[in-house]
C-alpha cells in the first residue's frame, strides 16, 4: 500500500477533505503518484490517517471531478491515465490530435448538475480487492450451468432467420406487440388478468423503478422503502432527490403498522415493496399484512410499486399470488423481470400499470432510450409462446431448491452460536445476521483473501444499519461447493471473533 | 367524426380547458362517448370548436390523467377501455379480481410529479390517420432489404453457442470490455484516438443524450440546440426542464456567430450539435465553423455534445472527420450509434468522453437500467472484429447513394416552382422547404390519404417555425419507388396550392 503522510490542519478554515485533495494533487503533479497508480480504498486510507471515510471519499470525488483521478466501478480509484496509443494507427491519430499544443484538462467538476450529486452506487457493491474468486455468493448471480442454451439458440435463430425485417425498425416505447401479448398471457400464472395494452416492456426491473420514480417523484417528495430493502430502488430514489423513509421488515414482511404511522404523519408519493420474496430477506408478506397494505394504500391514496422480481422461483408450497391480483382501483404498479429466471444480461423486464400512469412512464421511456432491443424481445416472445420458459422454470426450480437446501443445512452445521439467518422457500439468497461484537470489515477482508465473496448487508440498509448482516446467494454453486464455502465462512467467522475477543482483552 | 357541441363560457373563472374536460367527462359518464371511442385529433377539434390546440390538448391530458381516456402513441386518444378478458382463464382471473366490489379508478392526475409535466413526444411524430402505407419517407427508416441477415445470424449464433455463460451475468454499466475495445479500434476510422476505457456502451444515441443531460443540466439551465434540430435532444432537454436556446443552421451548419452571441449573453451548460450530417438538413459543418465552435467552447468552457449518428453514411468525397478529433481539452462528448448503419431496434450506441464525465454518466446509467443487453453487445463485437460491419457499410453506401440520387433527381423534376431542398451527400434524408402560402396541414392530409408518409418539419423546430418544412427519408425505398412517390408528392403539392389560390380568390 502507498505510504501517505497527511496531517490535517484543523485550524485552517479550509475543510479537511480539500486539504487532503490538495495534498494528493501535489503528489500527482510531482509524479510521486504516477499516472495509473491505484489509490488506497477510502476505508483503508481513512483508518490509516484517522479521518472519516466520508472525508476521504470527498477528496477522491474532487480529484475525479478535476480529471486527476478516475473511479472505475468494480476496480477502485486511479491516478488518471494519459492517452496511451496502442498501435501505429492510433499513435498517428493521437499525434494529429496533439500536434498544435499539449492537452489541457477540462474542469468538469464545476459543471455537474446539482441533481447529479445524488447519483451513487452503494459502497458495498464496489468490489474490494481479494483473492481469485473461488466462491461467489454475491447477489445478481444465476445458475449459469442451467442456462437453456439450445432453446435460446433456437428462438434467437428463428428471429434472425425470418423476422428481422419485421422488427428491425420498430421503436414503440411500449415494446413489441407480440411480446406484450405473451407477457399478458404468462401473467395468468401470477393470477394477474391484464390486456396486452396494460403491459410495457422495459430493460429489466431497474428501468421500471426509475421510470415510475421519474414520473411520480419530485425532489423532496417522500417515498417508502423496505428496511432492509432493494438497493436498486434506493439509488433510483436517491437520484430523484427523494426523501427515502425506511419501514422495517420482520418475519412476516413489511411492518404495516409502522407503515400506517408513516402514512398518517406525511404524504408519501410511492411505496416500494417485494411481497413474494422480500429483497434481501426472502420473507413472504403475510396475508394479514397484504390486506393491511392495500387498505392503507386505499385510505391514503398512495401508489404501490410491487417488485415481483423473484416470484417464479418458489421451491415449496403453492405459488404466492401477486399483490396485483387484489388491485381493484389500479393503484399498483406491477414490475417483473426475466433477469432472474433467465439471465440478467438479457435486460428484459415488464411493467403492468393503469393506462394513465403507463402512458406517462412510456413518455419518459421515449426520452430515456426509446425502446428495448427488438431481437431479444422477439426471441423471448417465442420462448414464452413455445412453453420453453415454463419448461426451463421447472428445471431450474429443482436446481435452486437443492442449492437452497445445501445453503440452509451448511449454515446450520457451520455457523457459530449467535449467527441467525432467514429460511426463505424461494428466490436466490439468504439473509444472515452476525452476533453483536463481530467486526464486519475484518470478516470481509479475511473472506476476500480466501476468495469467498458475498454482498455486505449495508448495501441493503439505510446508513449504518447493515453492518451486522450479509446476503448470501446460493444461485451459482453446486450443493457440494456451497457446503465447502459455508464451512470456510464459519471457520473464518470463528477466527475473527476469537481474535476480536483477544484484542478486546489485551 | 364525432359531433361535439361545446361552447366555452368565457365569463367563468374556470379555464376553458377545464370546461371542455368537464363537458367530455359528462358525455363519457352518460355513455354518449362509449368506451373505446377515438377522440378527434386535437388539431381537428380545435379547428371545429374555434379553440386553441393547446386548450384541447390540456383537456385531453386531464381526461387521461383521470383515467377516463388513454393516449396511445401512434394511435390517438381513446375513451378508456375496461378490462376485457380474452379467454376463459383470464376471465376467471378477472372474476376473482373483481368479486368483492366493482373497480374504482385511481386518481393518477393528482400524483404525477411536477417534473413529469415536461415529458412529451412532438405532436408531428404521433402518426395521423391515413391510407395504407405505400411510401414511407418518415425518419428512422433504414434499407431493410440490405440487412446483413446471414452475418447477423453468424455472430449471434457464435455468442449463443460459445459465450453465453461468460456474458450472461455481466452487468457493468460501461458495457462488455470486448465491445469497448472493438469500438475504440473502430473509431480510428473517424479519426478518434481513444482507449477502451474512454468508451461506454449505451442503448443508442438517445440514452447518451439523456445521461449527459441528467448529469450536466439542472432545471432552468440553458442548453443550445440547432434549429432545425434533432427532436430526440429537444425532448430530453425538455424533460430535464432545461431552457432550450435555438441557434440557427444554414448551408454551412450551425451559425457560430449566433452561438457566440448566445454564449456571451448567458451561461450555457451544453451545446448539442450534429456536425457530420446536420439533423435534419444533412448539411456538413464547414471547417471555419468547426474552428470557431471549438474556440467558443474553449473561451466559455462549455461542453459540446457531438452526435455523430449518421457519419458513416457518406456517399461522396472523403469522410468527414469527427469534431472530437480536435478535442484537446476533453470537453467534447462524442456519441455514436449502430442504429443507422445496422438497424434502430438493435439499441446499441456508444459515448466517448473524459473519465470524470463518463464515470458520472455511468452512475446515472446504473440507476437508469444498469447496462445494455449482453447478447447484442457480444454479437456486435464479433461483427466489428471480423470486419463484417465494414463490409456491410461498403454495400449499404452504394444502395443509399443510389436512393439519394433518385430522391434529388425526382425532387428536381417533380417539385413545383418555389420548393427548395438541401443536397446532402450522406445520411438518410433531405430537408424540403415549401413556398410561402402552402398549407402544410392540407398537404399532409392529402398525402396521408394517398398512403404517402413523411415527417412534418415542425418536429425538428421550436414552436411554430417548422410548418413550411418536411423531412423526407430515402432509406427504405428503391429508386423507382422514390421516383413514383416524389412524383405523387409534386402532384399533390400543385393541387393543394391551386386549391389554396382558389379559396384565397373566393
Amino acid at each position: 500500500m502507498l505510504e501517505l503522510a497527511f496531517t490535517p490542519d484543523r485550524d485552517r478554515t479550509e475543510p479537511v477533505y480539500r486539504q487532503l485533495r490538495d495534498y494528493l494533487r501535489d503528489l500527482i503533479a510531482a509524479e510521486r503518484l504516477p499516472r495509473g497508480t491505484k489509490l488506497p480504498a477510502t476505508r483503508e486510507l481513512a483508518t490509516s490517517l484517522g479521518l472519516s471515510r466520508n472525508t476521504v471519499a470527498q477528496a477522491y470525488d474532487e480529484l475525479v471531478a478535476d480529471g486527476l483521478a478516475a473511479a472505475h466501478v468494480g476496480q477502485g480509484t486511479f491516478v488518471a491515465t494519459p492517452l496511451r496509443p496502442a498501435d501505429d494507427t492510433r499513435r498517428a491519430a493521437a499525434r494529429a490530435q496533439t500536434a498544435d499544443d499539449p492537452p489541457r484538462g477540462f474542469a468538469w467538476s464545476g459543471l455537474f448538475a446539482l441533481r447529479a450529486r445524488a447519483l451513487a452506487v452503494p459502497s458495498g457493491l464496489v468490489p474490494r480487492r481479494g483473492g481469485p474468486v473461488r466462491w461467489d455468493f454475491r447477489g445478481g448471480q444465476i445458475a449459469l450451468d442451467t442456462l437453456p442454451t439450445a432453446e435460446l439458440r433456437r428462438v434467437f435463430g428463428q428471429v434472425l432467420a425470418t423476422e428481422l425485417r419485421d422488427v428491425a425498425a420498430v421503436h414503440t416505447p411500449y415494446g413489441l406487440p407480440v411480446l406484450r401479448r405473451e407477457i399478458a398471457r404468462y401473467l395468468v400464472t401470477r393470477g394477474i388478468a391484464c390486456e396486452p395494452d396494460d403491459v410495457a416492456v422495459v430493460n429489466g426491473a431497474q428501468q421500471a423503478i426509475d421510470l415510475a420514480t421519474r414520473v411520480l417523484v419530485d425532489p423532496g417528495d417522500s417515498v417508502v422503502l423496505e428496511e432492509p430493502g432493494y438497493f436498486g430502488a434506493r439509488v433510483a430514489f436517491a437520484a430523484a432527490q427523494a426523501n427515502v423513509i425506511a419501514v422495517d421488515v420482520d418475519a412476516h414482511g413489511l411492518d404495516t403498522d409502522a407503515l400506517a404511522r408513516v402514512l398518517r404523519a406525511r404524504r408519501v408519493k410511492l411505496v416500494y415493496t417485494t411481497p413474494a420474496a422480500q429483497s434481501p430477506t426472502g420473507v413472504v408478506l403475510s396475508d394479514d399484512r397484504r390486506r393491511a397494505l392495500l387498505e392503507l394504500a386505499d385510505e391514503h391514496q398512495v401508489p404501490i410499486l410491487e417488485d415481483d422480481y423473484d416470484s417464479e422461483l418458489r421451491y415449496e408450497g403453492p405459488p404466492i399470488a401477486a399483490l396485483k391480483t387484489r388491485d381493484r382501483a389500479g393503484q399498483l404498479i406491477y414490475v417483473g423481470t426475466f433477469s432472474k429466471v433467465l439471465f440478467p444480461g438479457l435486460r428484459v423486464g415488464y411493467v403492468v400499470a393503469a393506462r394513465p400512469l403507463l402512458d406517462k412512464m412510456m413518455l419518459a421511456r421515449w426520452n430515456a432510450d426509446v425502446t428495448t432491443n427488438v431481437i431479444g424481445q422477439a426471441a423471448l416472445a417465442h420462448l414464452l409462446a413455445s412453453g420453453g420458459l415454463t419448461r426451463h422454470l421447472k428445471r431450474v426450480r429443482v436446481t435452486y431448491a437443492a442449492r437452497l437446501d445445501a445453503m440452509l443445512q451448511s449454515l446450520a452445521s457451520a455457523m457459530p452460536e449467535g449467527v441467525t439467518w432467514t429460511t426463505p422457500r424461494g428466490g436466490h439468497s439468504v439473509w444472515v445476521t452476525l452476533p453483536a461484537g463481530t467486526d464486519p470489515d475484518a470478516l470481509m477482508q479475511s473472506t476476500l483473501d480466501a476468495g469467498l465473496y458475498y454482498t455486505p448487508g449495508d448495501v441493503f440498509c439505510g446508513d449504518g444499519r447493515g453492518g451486522r448482516h450479509l446476503a448470501l446467494s446460493f444461485a451459482n454453486h453446486t450443493p457440494a461447493e456451497i457446503t465447502a464455502g459455508i464451512g470456510l465462512l464459519g471457520t473464518l467467522l470463528r477466527k475473527q471473533r476469537a481474535s476480536g475477543r483477544r484484542s478486546a482483552r489485551a
